[in-house]
C-alpha cells in the first residue's frame, strides 16, 4: 500500500516538479509539515528539522513527507532548466529534545517495505543524531552516509522484542558498520545505547558532548563539503556504496518480516498498551534497555 | 573418511530421532562424552562444556561428538513431533582452566575439511572463553555468531607455522571481524594475543575480567535471548550471515591446505616433539607468542 | 598510456629476466633510482626504500620504476632456473622525513589508471610510513598487505579536493578497512589525518611513537614471517585478498575519474601554484587540514 502510494506520488512530483517548487528548493515545511527546511551554504546544504509529535513517530504522515522528500532528490525528478541545483549535502535533525527518528507507527498494519531507501539520490545524507533513533529511525540512520550524535543520542532496534527484525538495510548496513557479531550481540537482544558506546563500535561516525558541538562540527563538515563539485561527491558516494548492501538482500529481509508479521502482530497491542499508545512515557524513553521492560512486554 | 564418516551419522541420527533423545534434549553426556550438556531458560538455551584431556585436543573423539551435536540440531534432524523444541541459543565453554577448544589433533592425518558448520541450524552460537581457542578451536570460534571472553582466553592460529593456513571459514570469518589487514598481520605471523586485545581489534565481542563476570554476562544475554520469538532469531541470524563467506569461499580454502599438506606434513613430528605430544606444557601454553619457540619449531 | 607502457616493459622483462638481475635480486636502485632495494633475512625480506625529490612525488620515474619492481615479482616473470628466491615479504619505507610515498605528479596529464597493483604477486607487501602518504601514496598504502606508521605519518586523499576521486582501489580498500560511513567522511572532506587517529580507525594496523621502534617492529615482523613456507604465506595471502574489491569495481572507479577529469584540470594550475610546483612547503605540508588552504585552492 505504502509502496504503490510512492509510486503515484513519485508520479505525480515528475509531472508537477516545474510548476511548484520541490521540498528542497525553499526554507519552510511541505506536505503534512513533518519536515522542514533550510538552504545554507547558497543551497548546497539542506538541513532539514524533523518534528511529528512527541516521539517523532514514524507514521503515515512523516513517512509520506520524508518519502516526498527522497523522491524530489532523485535525479530523474530534478527539472533540467531549475534555476536552484539540488542541495550537496542533506543533514537530517531534530528538535525535539528526546526523540530523532521514532520507530514505525504500530496502530498501522505493515503492508511492505516502508521504501526509505537514501541509495538513489546523489546527494549526500548526514545524520545528526541528539535523540532516540531507533526502530524505523535506526533503519533511516544506518542507511545515511554519515552519521554524528549529541549526548542524548539512543540508537537501537526493537524488532526483534516482538517477534520481528529490521528491514530497509537496518541490519545489513548495520552489519558493515559493526562486524557480524557485534551486529548480532545487539541485534538479536533488541536492545539500545547512548552515542559513546555507539561511536565506541562504529554505529556512528563521533559522538560530541553537547548539541551545540555536534552542530558546529556537522555544519563545518557541510561547508568544507559545498566547496566541492557534485560531480566528485557524487562519485565518491557512489564508489563507498557499491559496498553496500544488494537490493536482493534487502528484498530477503522484507521476505523476512512479511512471513514473521503474523506472530508479530499478537506483541504489538502489549507493546501499545506499555507505551501509552507511543508516548514519550518511561517505557518508551527506556528503549528495552531494561530486562524488566523486556519481560513486562514479552512474558503473558 | 572425517566427511564421509559425518554423513553416515548424519543419516543415522535422521533414522533415529524419534527413537533415542538427541543430544540437546537431555543434561549430561552423549557419544564419547567430550561434551556435556545442561538445559536451562526451559530448554531454550544449552550450555554445553567441552572437556577432552589435557588441551581439549580436537581429536577425532571431540570432532565426532561435536558432529553428532551439529548434526542434531540441524532443521532435516529435529523431528516435528518432538517434546522439547530446539534451543534458541547454544552456549560453549569448557570447566578446564586453560585450554576452551584446543587445536586439531597432528596425530592424525587431516584427510578432508572437519566440517565444523555452525551454518546450517536455527540455534544461535555463543562462545563463552576462558582458555586457548587456537588451531581448530579458532576456527570453531570466529563462526560462532557471538564470542565473549574471560580473562584467560587466547586466541589465535599457528597452522602458518607449520605450513598451512587456517580452514573451515577460520581465515574468512576473521577478516571479515578485523578487516584485511589485522588479520593479515596475526595470521601470517601465526601468532596468539589474550582477551583485552582481542576485544579491542573485534575478534571478540567482550572481554570480562573474571571468570565469574563472563558467566554472569553470557547467562544473562541467553535468558534474554530465551524470551523472544524463535522465527525473529533465526530470521536475524540468518540476514546476518548472509555477509559470511560463500562455500566456494571455503572450499578454495581448504584446496589449498590439502595442496600445501604435504609441506605441512614434515613439520608435525617436531610440533608433537616440542608439546610433549600435545600436552599442556610450556611450549603448548606459550602458543607461539615468543619467537624463541618459532625458531625451535621451525630451524631444522 | 601510462598502462600501455607497463604492458611493453612487461613484455621486456619477461625476456630479459634471465639476462640480467631483477630488482629484487640485488641491493641498490634501478631503472631511474627512486627506489633502492636491500636484503636480508637471506633474501626473504626485500627493504624498498623510496627517494624521488623533495616530496616522493609519485611521478613518471617513480611511476616506472615501482611498476618494474611490481611486474618482477610477478610469478610468471620469476625465471624457474633462479638462484634467488623472490623475496617472501616487501617493506616499503623512506627516509625523506616528511614524505612516505606523495601524491600523483599534476604536470602529467594523467590518461588511465596508474596500474599501482600489489594484487598479482606472491609476495607480501608491508607499508612503513613515517611521512606523508596521500594522493597516489594513500593508493599504495591501502592497498598493501599491512601498514604500520610511525610519529610522521599522514594519510589521506585530496583528490576529492580538486574535483576527483581516489581510483586503484583508493576507495574500495579503504571502504573495508574503516567501515562507509568513516570512510565517507575522510574522501568526501578529501582530508588527511596523522598516525594515531590512522591507528585508531583502522587506516593502519599500529602507530609507533618513533622511527626506531616503527623499524625494530617492521623488522621483527618481516623476520618472523622469513621463517615459514612461501605456500603457506601465500596461501592466507590469497585467502584474505578474497575480500578485496573485483577488478570491475575498480575499472568503474577509473572509469568516474575520467569523466570527471575535464572538471579536474581546471583546479589543477591553482594546484600547482599553491604548492609552489609541489615543494615541501607549507601547504603542501598542510594536506589540506586546514579549511582556509581548501578555500584558497578551491574558491576562485
Amino acid at each position: 500500500m505504502l509502496k504503490r502510494s510512492v509510486q503515484l506520488l513519485s508520479a505525480a512530483l515528475a509531472v508537477s516538479a516545474t510548476s511548484s517548487p520541490l521540498p528542497w528548493q525553499k526554507n519552510g515545511t511541505f506536505g503534512y509539515g513533518t519536515l522542514s527546511t533550510t538552504r545554507s551554504n547558497n543551497g548546497s546544504t539542506l538541513r532539514v528539522n524533523i518534528q511529528n509529535g512527541p516521539i517523532n513517530l514514524y507514521d503515515a504522515k512523516l513517512s509520506t513527507d520524508m518519502t516526498a522528500l527522497l523522491n524530489s532528490l532523485k535525479p530523474a525528478n530534478i527539472p533540467s532548466n531549475t534555476t536552484h541545483p539540488p542541495p550537496k549535502v542533506v543533514v537530517f535533525s531534530s528538535d525535539n529534545p528526546d526523540f530523532w527518528i521514532g520507530h514505525y507507527d504500530i496502530n498501522l498494519i505493515l503492508p511492505g517495505g516502508t521504501n526509505l531507501s537514501t541509495n538513489e539520490t546523489n546527494a549526500l545524507f548526514a545524520s545528526a543524531i541528539n535523540g532516540h533513533a531507533t526502530g524505523s529511525g535506526n533503519e533511516f540512520l544506518v542507511q545515511c552516509d554519515m552519521a554524528f550524535a549529541g549526548p542524548n543520542a539512543v540508537v537501537g532496534s526493537l524488532e526483534g522484542a516482538v517477534g520481528g527484525l529490521q528491514g530497509n538495510g537496518g541490519i545489513q548496513y548495520l552489519v558493515r558498520k559493526l562486524g557480524m557479531a557485534k551486529a548480532a550481540e545487539y541485534l538479536l537482544a533488541a536492545t539500545s545505547i547512548g552515542a559513546q558506546e555507539a561511536a565506541a563500535v562504529g554505529w556512528v561516525n563521533h559522538a560530541y558532548s553537547s548539541a551545540e558541538e555536534l552542530r558546529e562540527a556537522v555544519d563545518a563538515l557541510a561547508y568544507r563539503l559545498s566547496l566541492f563539485t557534485a560531480g566528485s561527491l557524487n562519485g565518491t558516494k557512489t564508489a563507498i556504496r557499491a559496498w553496500g548492501p544488494s537490493p536482493e538482500q534487502s528484498d530477503a529481509d522484507i521476505a523476512t518480516i512479511l512471513r514473521l508479521f503474523p506472530e508479530e502482530i499478537e506483541h504489538l497491542p502489549r507493546l501499545i498498551e506499555l507505551s501509552d499508545n507511543q508516548t514519550a512515557n518511561a517505557f518508551e524513553l527506556g528503549a528495552l534497555r531494561d530486562i524488566k521492560d523486556v519481560e513486562e512486554l514479552v512474558i503473558q
